[in-house]
């Protein structure tokens, strides 16, 4: 075990503040990495605010975090892939039973035994798993990614989780050229769901509640962009939809998208609203049209989109803050203030 | 124009009696049939009593029937297909623009110029469509379909709805040996779904709310009988169903059964609750499953499903009445008092 730098919340009230934790040394299919950059996740937040008691409660000290790049500071004797010196790349898992039929076909994010970057227990240490407000971390190989050379890290670090997320359902429902495709909701995922579809080659149409976004979603690559509270702008794209990203995490009416969608259209919702949408059967009916979730995406296909951002350049938009801005950071994601995702510049752990 | 005779009502709380109504002489592309069974589809009760007034108001008089098998008594000069004495049905539909593209890929469910058999515009006649309740009907061939000559032909009538509105999520969602499947609901669609499951070579488990179900679900073919009410009985068999027909129209807790699909899962709604249903988006994420609807099927997979089940001898199990007693039969309907289906034998009208 050595001592990592980490920022960690010691309670559901507490500010963040400057912790030591422990990481384990690198075994044989371990790597060591020195992480650069750290994204904030709006699960971060619910974490660390014990808001998913019932579900996952917290278990302190937490830190959060799962949006990782960095570089390689050491590998064990039996990693393959990656040196000292390479740039990698952490998301949601850092392992997962690999023997169930679901890891056996690639997809762990369905493993009932994976493991999540934080707050979830440690078989090596016996503790808690801690994630990326940390100056390193020490993941088996199989679950670190390579992270194209010519991407901005900082940018880089909300792929791992904002990215795959958006991603993943996008390549599922097979969005391509040809295709017409809604993204409901201009965040953290939203805003990677534009630039995603658009890379694809879809026609892509924004749907905001804020006309004030407008400009904005077409600089990410919309084609189009609806007010969704204009029942009228709403009623023009009415059974078109190939595929619609529904990215808001708010109770909204689930419907009103449903109606968009053309026959064996499909929405799948990536954000987690906490209450049931009530879904009206007539509109999936009468199109057979289908309502879907999507969790992250596997190992494999988190790479794949890496592999993708690198080809066609795509980061996300992000504000970067020193560790030491993280609570304030929260107060405004609350607010939805930031475009669209803060990367925390971990070199500011070095001074905490 | 000639003279037929039916059974109709003529306001939403009047009782059904006898009645003429007029249909069109066989055009050249006509199938003149006389009708020898019609089953009673719940949908026919709704829109007798008017029940969908916002929707699909029923215009008087109203001679309901969609589920419609019989004899052809006369051809237009351009039909190929059929010839006198042949076997003929009639399902939900008895035209369509056959331009658009949803008619073009062979999805006439899906048109939005199609033509409902009953109490919908007849172009022909500037009146209303007139359904099954009759001794005869006179339908443009491309939606006649052919009968397999073994099957009995009172049980054979429920195919053209019950039938077809169950096969056709089946194969759509790809059921087929080696699949687990749940059929909710024991009724006149389920009890369908049950025997195509079973038929299709899936693993076929039913799940209904009454213990006295179960003799009869084994016998329809379900390997597995579950009382839906029992949480124990439902958690064994949680995240294990490739696919989930739902055949319940009234409202009802489908996130109890989304928690039984595997990943990749689906349920399909085919009883159309008159309520949206809360979904919980949690039950969708986890395992990446799909919540649909489906809407009867194409007349080429009506045809499909009525060759597969004069090759597998399958019929809806009936219970036959004289066309006099329909008004007792939707008194009995209101209460599921069917096993599963009535069918009116037609030759009653004669009397009438």
């Amino acid at each position: 075990m050595y001592k990592a730098k980490a920022y960690a919340v010691s309670s559901a009230t507490s500010p963040f503040g400057p912790a030591t934790i422990e990481r384990r040394e690198p075994t044989d299919h371990d790597v060591q990495i020195e992480i650069l950059f750290c994204g904030i996740c709006h699960s971060d937040l619910h974490q660390a605010r014990d808001e998913w008691h019932d579900m996952m409660p917290t278990m302190y000290p937490c830190v959060p975090g799962h949006e990782i790049v960095g570089r390689v500071t050491r590998v064990g004797s039996a990693v393959t892939k990656f040196k000292p010196g390479d740039l990698a790349a952490v998301g949601c898992m850092v392992d997962s039973d690999r023997t169930c039929p679901e890891c056996k076909a690639g997809l762990e994010q369905f493993c009932n035994n994976f493991v999540l970057t934080y707050n979830f227990p440690d078989k090596h240490t016996g503790k808690v798993t801690y994630g990326g407000y940390s100056d390193s971390i020490v993941v088996t190989e199989h679950f670190v990614l390579k992270v194209p050379s010519n991407l901005d890290l900082a940018g880089a670090a909300p792929l791992l989780c904002a990215g795959i997320t958006t991603y993943s359902p996008l390549r599922h429902w097979g969005v391509t050229k040809g295709k017409k495709v809604g993204v409901v909701g201009l965040g953290g995922l939203g805003h990677m769901g534009v630039k995603f579809a658009h890379a694809l080659g879809a026609h892509t149409v924004v749907f905001t509640t804020s006309p004030g976004k407008k400009e904005d979603a077409l600089r990410l690559g919309a084609d189009e962009v609806v007010i969704s509270k204009d029942a009228n702008e709403m009623n023009k794209h009415a059974g078109s939809f190939d595929f619609i990203l529904d990215a808001v995490a708010a109770p909204h009416d689930i419907n009103a998208y449903i109606n968009l969608l053309a026959r064996d259209g499909n929405i799948t919702l990536v954000g987690a609203p906490p209450e049931p949408l009530p879904v009206g059967v007539f509109g999936l009916i009468f199109r057979r049209r289908s309502f879907s979730g999507s969790l992250i995406g596997s190992i494999a296909e988190t790479q794949e989109m890496l592999d993708f951002c690198g080809k066609h350049n795509i980061t996300s938009d992000v504000e970067v803050i020193p560790i030491q801005k993280v609570n304030e950071a929260y107060e405004r994601l609350l607010k939805s203030d930031v475009k669209y995702r803060f990367s925390i510049d971990m070199a500011s752990l070095k001074s905490a």
